[in-house]
């Protein structure tokens, strides 16, 4: 059975999307810890990161890279986090989070479903500084 | 003037060494949130992770995959986490955290030094399972 993300990859759930290549697919958590927070997942079904083929891994911060800049320039903050911890999705994802303190990657705080308006808001902003 | 993690890499300051390649240096944090709490540097003093030149990014989750596979054989985890926060030592640092929680990825919660003993234990028991 697919995971969640590769049906969202497959456009089978929408999603708010912030880029694609041949390996990767990024696009916003919709119940974000920060307001830019992104995904980036791999098109290829494996539960943690590092048993992903290097294929993968060689190219997964460099995919990240623009991504995150973007992240930076749109929405205040001191640089753009990552973090990985994949205990809820058994396919491998990687945070990217504007970050201002530790607490803003701090994955134990309440999340919950914000507004569609707030993600394409946030989609938008991040798009725009990626151009 | 160099970074704290530079004068590690050159043994001006002692650590608990993990692995070493061209470009990166892995060693014990001294301040662990969890045992066998590893630290990955670049061999060049960037300030964030997404500002290191692509020939490290490239590179970085490939070199830390056996250190993450030796940390989840050497301690009772469901996995290898990792984190890049970044906000304390302006030379880019991944942190790679045994964790069965979300809680074992949180860095808001105090740090302190532990003894020596622990971390030569726990250097011992990853560098253990990295053969």
């Amino acid at each position: 059975m697919s995971t969640i993300f590769s049906k969202i990859i497959a456009g089978q759930i929408p999603c708010y999307k912030i880029a694609e290549n041949d390996l990767f697919f990024a696009f916003l958590d919709i119940e974000p810890i920060r307001e830019g927070h992104t995904l980036i997942v791999p098109k290829c079904e494996v539960d943690k990161i590092f048993d992903v083929d290097d294929s993968f891994l060689s190219q997964w911060l460099v995919f990240a890279k623009p991504i995150a800049h973007a992240i930076e320039r749109a929405f205040p903050c001191k640089r753009c986090g990552l973090s990985v911890i994949g205990l809820e999705v058994p396919h491998a994802h990687m945070h990217l989070v504007p970050i201002n303190s530790a607490d803003d990657l701090n994955f134990t705080k309440p999340k919950s479903r914000v507004s569609d308006e707030l993600l394409k808001s946030a989609q938008d902003r991040i798009l725009a500084e990626m151009k």
